[in-house]
């Protein structure tokens, strides 16, 4: 079984441009894989879309003889999303459930000792504990669980994708022997009964949810036990305050970051230093920049990827601003999907996180004096975590065919072996055909993605087909609900239609796409919006109508049954193409809304940069009647569905304005745990994530081939839909 | 002490158009009103603003030998409003409070008994209940209390003034002969697990609090106990979600309206009567106009005060159509804020509120087939009742200047009596001079008010002034809250300022008014912006200036040290008089927004029918840049203070605007009872309506007189104010 990752559809990864040549390459049966997997072979259903684990953590022992992970699963029964917690034997692949909770973060190997330690919550919100090889549980730190987090009344920081979590413990970190303790905890602080003023007042416009107020309380446990507050900061200091433990030992020191803000709003970085000798802190080092990831090489200076195009140049800038390149490679590294890294004791090797620029999946590179060395699994390598030597790693894989898996690493030899499932049910699907493929559109740009083809795809006949698009996080990595959401891609291929995942144009790839990216992150010159305009939307809608122009093309897609879905970012693209051109005749939008001019007042200097100023400034409202959806809703035909996990004054408007045109549409939200939270923007609540996946199947089977089933639970919806399109304006027939 | 309500400052309420020649009229110091109150004679106090009751209903025993009413009080020990229901006896003056609760409405008397019934919250939510005269208690209907009214999650119906209440029994009715009773109960439905839809979700745009659903159902309870369920209504019925028990009883039937909703969303308003021999109910009418106020006069067609100008005709128009006059009159019929009338059970006689037109002060008509007869107490009869003969009544009454009593009305010989306090504590307080005036503006129209003096008041020196604003509400009431809101009046006049209560002119005052008033309420044809800015914002600024100003040059007002206040419509006003000229040095604005181009999604057609378009149509937004306020925040200085009762989007945004172009101001958020709840409109948390007035009091002093209290709760806020000081923009210094 152990080598079962390295076989299976591995065949099909390979990265093509030529896809027509593609689609016979792959050639798996269900007989063939049933085999391997020794029970009965299956296809996918909306229950196994569902059950995907969501890989969090994984964390290795120092002996590098066994390994613990995380992942988050659904429990149907109980309409929960749970975290698990896993050990697996490294030689023998024997995997064991430790842990099955509400929640389980940080999970981390104790120095010098077998056991490991996680933030978890068992019932009293989140709190530090220690768990045994054996499974036995105690807790290290447990304070007052009274700061939230997620969706809900009072929250410090929205969730992501959990249910509300109370916070006792928010982060800690082991010295590297073992011996120091350095921890964050948490007190909200509750402000119902007073009278808020100005800012507090103001932060507060349009919030669904009231934010609350909390301190954060840094602490450095010694070895004798006795813990030293060392530091208690604002709720305005978001470094402190969502924490994940990223501080940096040295033999007399912790370093750890806060953030500090300037009368005049700005936003500083500052690193500390806790002596430890000394018993205070001092100031270390302070910058406005933004701080994406940072990771020292062998040479004593921060990695990095630079430069623009199909390769990325590797480099090491010293302190004193000197470059050391490591020449040119076709992956970018340090990429925050995947893990952060490591440095060895002395210094000489530094492993990163590397993301293949075509085809894009996740890898590990050795840093040393001499050069980068890739690793590569079957797919992608998604979390990782090493013995501190470096030699040894455990890392979760995955692949869009493969389930997840734990797999062991060699650093010295590059050797990567699968060594346990992660899902033995998933491993029982036939894989689909997964095709990597990228396109060049009108615009000159280049996108990357995947073709998932119907299960029983025939040649010469054409495909109804649906584009699925959220940044650029199409890759190896299985069935991701960070991608493709609530639409269920795989499910989808079984009933036939042609799917396309397709990223975007990575604003890496030229000077053009990335100026407008730095303009609308604030990070550099402003642009034209008419120039804003192309570059950061509609060269993107015409990626995906050039992707499926040429499929068209190739007779693979019939361009009359073509649907477009997204999320978040992806909502914002989906908005874009369906008031831009008629190209999509139905479309599901998820939980979005930017763009809407509603939104301009919550982030008036991104919208400004956009469409050169707010929305009643007389010179930039051309700007907006050119680009936001809600104001181009008569220029639209295709059905849109909005899925929202909150009620969006922007998605509102935006229906609201569809309805006016006569166009169809709909607009469903989807409950929170009770009346005081909500659904995350990333849904967490098996009902919803099931419904959702219900109501997209039966929206573009009904728009896109006008099929109808009576047993879907919305089928009644029908009548309405029926209705809807009998409406449609005269331009849309 | 009966007779103590003739005398007094009575004098001072005579109208007076000469208001030069008024200041010197009334001469009653502190120690010729102590005498009469045979108390320690005393001035106002901000207890005394928070303590003032407000009146709330009056219900007469049939015999005409005693009452009850309810008033709803502050208890300041637990920070809560109360409602206390008080029993007189109508000869001696005898008054014996009979409960005080969390909430008492509806309070009738029992037909054929000497009991009382009323809907009462005694801890098991809103339910009717039966007082006999000596106070015992004892349920007539309890429900399942599961539908809140309220500033608070799942709410049917917004609060008005008072805390989240759960209600069981909505409203009820006796038959005239006691023997049926007709009531409705609510059942709420909770949806928080549900997927919304469309609608649903499209109504709970920028929704600070959740909507709830719930049914009503409507009983009649037969002489022989049985109730029968004769209509299960849906929440779109707000006719019997809202319900007052506002049935009409015949000899055979009961007559009850509710609320159809056509499939184009309009609203048709259904008479529906109740068989009690045949046991169903049959539909007598249906009209799709607002129906404000109905009563039958002698003649047995609709009351109503009709006409333009200084009088009012009073007719009575048959159901086919015929036109009777009763003549013209100075005052108006049928108040919403005094009490429905009454009907003799033979028809001939009709009792209906009064509201005189100058000196706006309540009274009562007596209509017959001879005419109108006017009966005024001196001042206000605010709330009344009558013995079913119409003979006699009891009515709640009070001044501008007398504080609430309580009197007994003759029909017969237009005689009216006091009997007796209501709130002795204010009897206490030697009453401030107040002169009734009315001024006409610029643009020729005339509006009235009351001047209330300083205590203290020399001749010859000039005084800083305070205007406050709310529609038409200054009239001769007690120190309203709905008038004046947290801005303490009284003890601004105590403190020195001249207070000018200004009502807008009345739309029944002149075509140009009413047309402008029809067209912002979608009764009558549009017209243009300029026109709809002029007419319903710009005249009133007008004649707060104008008012001002005659007082400037009278010698009284020191016009550079004026201030403005308002909540609701006169936030609208307060905004638009700040950002239109720079008359006023300093504002307070109470709860509003509307007029801000992010409240225009919320209500569309009133938005269109004031601007001429949505914000986001080119053509509109020049009228929106004339009128918003928030547009408008750089040609504004003076100091802004707005109080709300939650982070409204649109008061948020005035606030961005202002403190962006510089102009001194302060947004300040009280809280509701939880994080579930909030203060309502009207404000009725004690704690919050004391530190309003203290800030108002604050902000005033400091911003008009450049006065400083250590003492004021908001004296941390003087330093942030220097700095709003000496940041003004160059053009305001």
């Amino acid at each position: 079984m152990t080598d079962c990752f390295m076989l299976g559809s591995s065949a099909a990864l390979a990265i093509s441009l030529a896809a027509s040549a593609v689609a016979d390459q792959v050639d798996v049966t269900l007989s063939t894989i049933a085999g391997k997997n020794e029970g009965p072979a299956r296809r996918w259903t909306l229950a196994d879309q569902l059950t995907v684990p969501r890989l969090a953590a994984v964390a290795i022992a120092a002996d590098g003889h066994s390994a613990a992970y995380v992942t988050r699963v659904v429990d149907s029964a109980i309409n929960k999303t749970l975290s698990r917690l896993t050990l697996v034997d490294l030689q023998s692949g024997a995997s064991r459930e430790l842990l099955r909770v509400p929640w389980i973060d940080q999970l981390r190997r104790i120095p010098n000792s077998l056991a490991w330690s996680a933030l978890i919550d068992l019932g009293e919100g989140v709190q530090l504990y220690r768990i045994e090889a054996d499974g036995q549980i105690s807790p290290i730190i447990v304070h007052p669980a009274t700061a939230r987090f997620g969706e809900v009344e009072g929250r410090l920081l929205p969730g992501y994708a959990h249910a509300p979590l109370s916070i006792g413990v928010r982060a800690y970190s082991w010295s590297p022997d073992g011996r120091w303790l350095f921890y964050i905890t948490l007190d909200a602080a509750s402000d119902e009964r007073q009278i808020l003023i100005d800012e507090k007042v103001s932060e507060q416009r349009g919030l669904r949810r009231r934010l609350g107020q909390a301190t954060a309380t840094l602490y450095l446990r010694a070895p004798n036990g006795k813990a030293t507050l060392i530091a208690r900061r604002p709720r305005s200091d978001v470094l402190s305050i969502a924490s994940k433990g990223d501080v940096v030992w040295t033999k007399d020191e912790v370093r750890y970051p806060v953030m500090e803000i300037d009368p005049g709003g700005g936003e500083r970085r500052v690193t500390m230093a806790w002596s430890f000798g000394k018993g205070r802190a001092r100031k270390v080092a302070s910058t406005r920049d933004y701080v994406y990831w940072q990771m020292k090489g062998p040479r004593g200076g921060q990695l990095a990827s630079d430069g623009l195009g199909d390769t990325r140049e590797i480099v090491e800038v010293a302190e004193d601003g000197r470059r050391h390149s490591y020449g040119r490679f076709p992956f970018s590294i340090g990429h925050g999907a995947a893990f952060g890294g490591g440095r060895s004791p002395d210094g000489h090797r530094t492993i990163v996180s590397l993301r293949a620029l075509d085809d894009p999946r996740f890898g590990i590179g050795l840093v040393t004096n001499n050069g980068v060395r890739a690793i590569w699994g079957d797919g992608s390598l998604t979390k990782c975590d090493f013995t501190p030597s470096l030699n040894r790693g455990a890392c979760l894989a995955e692949s869009q065919t493969a389930p997840p898996s734990l797999a062991l690493i060699d650093a010295v030899s590059g050797r990567v072996r699968r060594i346990a499932s992660v899902s033995p049910a998933h491993d029982k699907i036939v894989p689909l055909k997964v095709t990597p493929r990228s396109w060049t559109n009108r615009y000159g740009h280049k996108v990357t993605g995947y073709i998932i083809w119907p299960r029983d795809y025939a040649k010469g006949r054409r495909y109804p087909a649906i584009v699925v698009n959220h940044g650029n996080d199409a890759d190896q990595r299985f069935a991701l609900q960070d991608n493709q959401w609530e639409y269920p891609v795989q499910t989808l291929a079984e009933r036939g239609y042609v799917v396309l995942l397709i990223n975007e144009a990575s604003s890496r790839l030229n000077a053009d796409l990335r100026a407008a990216d730095q303009a609308w992150g604030l990070q550099g010159p402003t642009l034209p919006p008419e120039r804003m305009r192309e570059l950061l939307w509609l060269t993107g809608i015409a990626s995906f109508e050039d992707a499926v122009s040429e499929l068209a093309a190739e007779g693979i897609v019939d361009p009359a049954r073509v649907g477009i879905a997204g999320y978040s970012r992806g909502s914002q693209l989906v908005n874009v193409a369906m008031t831009q051109s008629h190209f999509f005749r139905a479309a599901s939008s998820g939980d979005g809304g930017f763009l809407e001019p509603a939104m301009a007042a919550d982030m008036p200097d991104h919208y400004k940069a956009i469409f050169g100023g707010l929305p009643y400034d007389p010179k930039a409202l051309p700007n907006y009647l050119a680009l936001s959806p809600s104001l181009r809703a008569g220029k639209s035909c295709g059905a849109i569905l909005q899925q929202v996990a909150a009620p969006h004054v922007a998605s509102i408007d935006f229906y609201r304005a569809l309805r006016r045109a006569g166009v169809p549409t709909q607009i469903s939200l989807f409950p929170g745990e009770s009346a005081a939270s909500d659904e995350t923007h990333v849904f967490h609540i098996p009902s919803n994530r099931m419904a959702a996946m219900q109501e997209n199947i039966a929206w573009f089977d009904y728009w896109l081939l006008g099929k109808r089933d009576p047993a879907s639970p919305f089928a009644d919806r029908y009548a309405h839909w029926d209705e809807m399109r009998a409406a449609r304006p005269a331009r849309c027939r």
